[in-house]
């Protein structure tokens, strides 16, 4: 039974997107995403397309190689060598990330011929990378944006770009020396974006279904939220690159009219609903629409 | 079993704070809080410190009477009448709230001399606040900072200030009229912070304890994260302001040099793990220490 009341914010806008509610001259984002069209969506290689399974649902995550070549390069190693086969969930941090790892691998060398140390990839050229600015006001970068589908920092000035910490991002934890990362232990933000972490550890991607598994999980009650107890990891069925068996994944295009119009539409909330819109976005607040496409 | 690999970010810095990791000559923030006196502390009044009692564990809050009078008067009407004697978090949506109310309450008359419309606050005067900016670029407000350890805007020019939704907020859902929020359905941000909800809908305080019980609650699979069937709401074994028997809490003081120590040790990470400390940090990235007194 839904209650009697339905005393919400975003209930209007949010359940009738388009319906008449919102201003006709201002599109909601429901509006952009009903008129978008194929070109508007980009088809994620299976190649670039990593399944994590865990008894709870699947998560799904799309790669960037064009930020973190070798850690993914190493990744595809290491679950090629069947790394993860005895995977767990060993840390739930409120408000922060969860991390998962072969809690039985040991710390000698990595199979597959992976390496255990990697020259980080904090941050790349911004050059040659398709660099859409969000024209918003960033506590964190000088300019923030978009680029194939990621949200990205920029500094004209170094000639440099990274991936950006916000919900979803995927990344590989590191000790404290710079190269120890290499993706045998990987993490993704469950909380408030951390930007603190930007180039200070490698993002190789980030999730675009199934979150809810991984931000639901219960906390681990230990220093940095580390499960106490064995029996309170969380088993990982699988984690696998995607094959032909499965449906492909497009992620909205950030290079585009459509995309120009999403941010728009956010930016400036025409939804009734709304009395006091802010006519301003923060860059981890753009939504970043993917969609399964069926078989 | 503890995973022998400790290939963690934050792992040195956050678990032995001042343990030397760090530049001496910058404190962190574990090295602030432990110099702090009882001076920088400020203890909230039990009238103003309401507590949720979930079967997963209590959730703690403050509320804001400078900023939400008459809902926190409406809310204390509700409590005294037994209205949430019912009650159950009926919503749970993934990176956004969880919300709740008393499903069986329908919607004609509150008890207790409840007002069912209440003049909107979604802001308040600026003057008699006692605001301490943050010198942080912000996407939603051009000043934002801390009163009465409460993250804050302010806008100058008309003499306005309001409570952020950041990460814990507790706010008044309301229908599409601004009158429409009335404490009856309270929900908590539990997820990156919706910010352009500010001076949409009326804030009234911030969770300081249990978070975890919330945001880790499954998320439920109707529209807007609602739970859809009525076997998946979380029940409400009660929602009470504190008494005598409950120990104190307090919130550390904004307003002070302890304070100012605290926001420049989170801005610019001396810890050995950072290689290339932001010297930024994001208004809702700023942690809000609360402690409970030994009763």
């Amino acid at each position: 039974m839904r209650p009697a009341i339905c005393v919400l914010f975003l209930c209007l806008s949010a359940a009738l997107p388009g319906d008449g509610s919102a201003d006709a001259a201002a599109p909601t984002m429901g509006d952009v995403l009903a008129a978008s069209t194929a070109d508007d969506w980009y088809t994620i290689p299976r190649s670039e397309t990593l399944y994590l399974t865990l008894p709870q649902g699947e998560v799904v995550m799309m790669l960037a190689p064009q930020f973190a070549p070798a850690h993914i390069a190493n990744l595809r190693k290491l679950v090629q060598a069947g790394y993860f086969g005895n995977a767990a969930i060993l840390r739930s941090q409120d408000n922060y990330v969860v991390q998962w790892s072969s809690p039985g691998a040991g710390d000698g060398e990595l199979p597959g011929g992976a390496a255990r140390r990697l020259a980080p990839e904090f941050y790349r050229d911004a050059a040659g990378l398709d660099f859409v600015p969000l024209a918003s006001r960033d506590a964190y970068a000088r300019s923030v944006g978009f680029a194939d589908g990621f949200a990205v920092g920029r500094d004209g000035r170094h000639g440099r770009a990274w991936l950006l910490h916000c919900y979803g991002a995927l990344g590989a934890g590191r000790a404290s020396e710079p190269d120890s990362g290499n993706a045998a232990e990987l993490y993704v933000v469950t909380g408030h974006a951390p930007r603190h972490l930007d180039r200070n550890v490698t993002l190789l991607g980030r999730v675009i279904d199934g979150m809810q598994y991984l931000s639901s999980l219960p906390r681990g009650s230990g220093a940095l939220g580390f499960y106490e107890h064995e029996d309170e990891y969380v088993p990982i069925r699988s984690l696998r690159f995607a094959n032909d068996a499965d449906a492909a994944w497009q992620v909205l295009k950030t290079d585009t009219a459509t995309f120009k119009a999403l941010v728009a539409a956010r930016r400036h909330r025409a939804e009734d609903w709304f009395v006091d819109p802010a006519d301003a976005i923060g860059v981890c607040n753009v939504p970043l629409p993917a969609r399964k496409l069926s078989p």
